[in-house]
């Protein structure tokens, strides 16, 4: 049986099943014939329509002026869409300033995270840096050790790139069975934006890296000194200086003004309020990389360096806070990733495992990108196990859990790609579950 | 002469010469070596960084827990960038309600325009529609007429794609001349997204158009009842029925909770708030194009139906509102589209046309989409006359002003694609200027 992820102090799980209800009194009238619709509204009820709104009446929209302009410079979401927004378990973490939040993957869809929803993590709270004094140094084992302005930075050639990011405890409390109920908490700690940046090959060619430097440590400017190392090579390949994210400058909570790209790689190494590049010749075994973010095994050694996101995929609809609404047609989405690559295929079971089909997958398909997969499925109000499996280029298969608790044991929170469970009952609720 | 974009009410220009003497200060150290960046601030200016927080101090922020992650449960931007804004002209229009408001090109990068930040046009204000009280109705020339509710919509199988939308008002003031002093200004009505949708076809068949079904009527909800007449071959071929941008719900001022994608074709088309589609054997020939969006050519005709948004560009930066800030390495960087497919080339001039070279693009190309352009370039401190031309896909070249007008004379505002020219002068301050 899963917990409620908001015990104690918040209403998510109430508010799921309230939603529940009053959207399926909604849906009981798809699609209907011109004329039909407002006959099936149960006039009085606050969560159904307005019988006054629905064809052939002119709604009340269409006979008044709305909004100019000038009302939101920069805008917001719509107000009925409040429920949209970053969530966090209390009990989780101690702290507000060492915490996380998390994406609500059920209320999206496309690849694309809005800014205001990507997922927070920080360890002494987000920084606000004030750009005219923000500063980068690269040092340690390099011919020229360099201060970079913000201004400096956006003179290198840029580059554009869609990018996810994991945080290494994505699933965390999956480890031990069905722990969270809502997709938000059991893989929210993702998000997928473009970010405009320059390669950190760039800076390093600048400096000039001398022929024993092997490593680099990049630091944080933020209150916890967020500090861990990179190898050189990766840093080489592929690793960014991002300055903007979905166009617009970095959000404060995700670096502003600079963060570091290590694309994926465990999100921990992407440091935010980036402050300084050190090249070195070995790891620096900073506590970030030794007390935090390693894998603790059965056998009591810990698993250490574990840089790479291995291939993952979630079903984000349905799911607990995203119930199926009626009989039907309907459709199944989620998303995959891969941090070796491109994701190649999806496969998807709706009945525990018996019986797998190929996902539809649409939009782009990128290199180490969130990837938008769906089956478009009839449903008469069956009981469904679902599941969904990814395959990326390198011919990585998406693990169960227990494959992977055999391997790496329960003692840790960590690079838990496991294959996840939802139970469908044939209300159209929906549950974290595990099968065997 | 170029007009300033703001007269009377706003203080557009006076904030962007500011910025630009402040942040030439700021550039004047740039790439120093370490320790030395702090000998060249400006103590005691506001403008200029704060000595105590450059290296090798220890700044503010690293001191000081920053805000934790339950602060914002919909994020916002940086307190620094409250610059970043969508702006109005308001000597344009009339009223606050049937008016328009232009994206900041000049601050973004990459193909993504924020959500917040998407220029608006309407014609009666953003209308607010309840969700549940949402109805989409196909009527007409279909052998079973039908209604939607929001939730019927989102049963159909879905597709991502990434369109521009350009108004086809963009860059209008300028048939006449230089008019406007921005990038914001002169070419600021459009913006790119990723919009999950439901293909329009896909209703249509629901719906079985007759035989002598040709055209569609799309209406939308607003009180300003926006009519478009669209071919029924468009309509069949990529249009879009979209609930979600960038991910997240549509947002109010652009058409929550349904708006039509008209890929390729003028602004105005894609009809926000959409409520009824009308299936015909011929245009409607509504007001929205025969009073307005057509284009009176000097001989006294009107050029109507003009629905391609042709191949286009502009450099963003530098441009009036973000100048040259230093001498020494620099990044050009601008946008091109084109309303007839992919962008296959853009050339970029640096003294007024007598040398072009081919610019960078870097980032995705896709059909109907934005595209990113760079031109590294080294900045000695010379006079610059700034353009850049697109070409797509189809061989088609975007022409010069002049050549414009040639064909069409100044009589209207709309379909302006000319190539933009910006005068950099050895300042750095930038300007709207026209060469023959």
């Amino acid at each position: 049986m899963t917990k409620s992820p908001s015990e104690p102090g918040s209403d998510v799980t109430t508010t799921s099943r309230r939603k529940f209800m009053t959207s399926t009194l909604a849906g009981g009238m798809a699609m209907t014939g011109v004329g039909r619709a407002s006959a099936q509204q149960k006039p009085g009820s606050a969560a159904v329509a307005n019988p006054k709104n629905l064809p052939p009446n002119v709604p009340d929209w269409s006979k008044v002026l709305g909004d100019g302009v000038a009302a939101h410079p920069y805008g917001k979401p719509s107000k009925f869409e409040k429920h949209v927004v970053r969530r966090d378990v209390e009990w989780l973490t101690a702290s507000r300033e060492s915490s996380v939040n998390f994406t609500p993957l059920h209320e999206l869809d496309g690849i694309i995270t809005p800014n205001g929803l990507c997922f927070e993590r920080h360890h002494g709270g987000a920084a606000e840096i004030k750009p005219l004094d923000y500063r980068l140094m690269i040092h340690g084992l390099v011919n020229k050790p360099l201060i970079f302005t913000l201004d400096d930075l956006k003179r290198f050639p840029r580059t554009n790139r869609i990018h996810f990011l994991e945080c290494a405890a994505n699933s965390g409390m999956e480890w031990r069975g069905a722990q969270l109920n809502g997709c938000q908490f059991t893989h929210g700690m993702v998000h997928n934006v473009m970010y405009t940046a320059v390669p950190l090959k760039a800076l390093l060619e600048e400096a000039g890296v001398k022929p024993n430097g092997k490593w680099l440590l990049a630091e944080g400017a933020d209150a916890a000194g967020m500090t861990r190392s990179i190898p050189l090579d990766k840093a080489l390949n592929d690793c960014l200086i991002a300055f903007k994210m979905n166009g617009e400058a970095l959000r404060t909570e995700q670096g502003y003004p600079v963060r570091l790209v290590v694309p994926g790689w465990e999100g921990n190494m992407w440091v935010k309020w980036l402050r300084r590049i050190e090249v070195g010749d070995q790891p620096w075994h900073t506590h970030e990389e030794t007390s935090k973010y390693t894998s603790l095994m059965s056998d009591g050694r810990a698993r250490r360096f574990s840089f790479i996101m291995d291939a993952k995929s979630v079903v984000t609809n349905p799911s607990p806070e995203a119930p199926l609404l009626a009989k039907g047609r309907n459709v199944l989405s989620g998303l995959a990733w891969s941090g070796r690559g491109k994701v190649t295929r999806v496969d998807v079971t709706m009945d525990g495992g018996r019986n797998w089909q190929e996902a539809r997958i649409d939009g782009l398909v990128l290199d180490k990108s969130l990837t938008r997969f769906y089956v478009d499925f009839d449903w008469q109000g069956q009981e469904l196990v679902i599941q969904s499996r990814a395959h990326d280029e390198t011919g990585y298969v998406q693990p169960t859990k227990n494959e992977l608790r055999k391997v790496r044991g329960v003692n840790n929170i960590y690079h838990n790609n496991g294959i996840q469970t939802w139970l469908v009952r044939s209300n159209g609720e929906t549950e974290n579950v595990e099968i065997s």
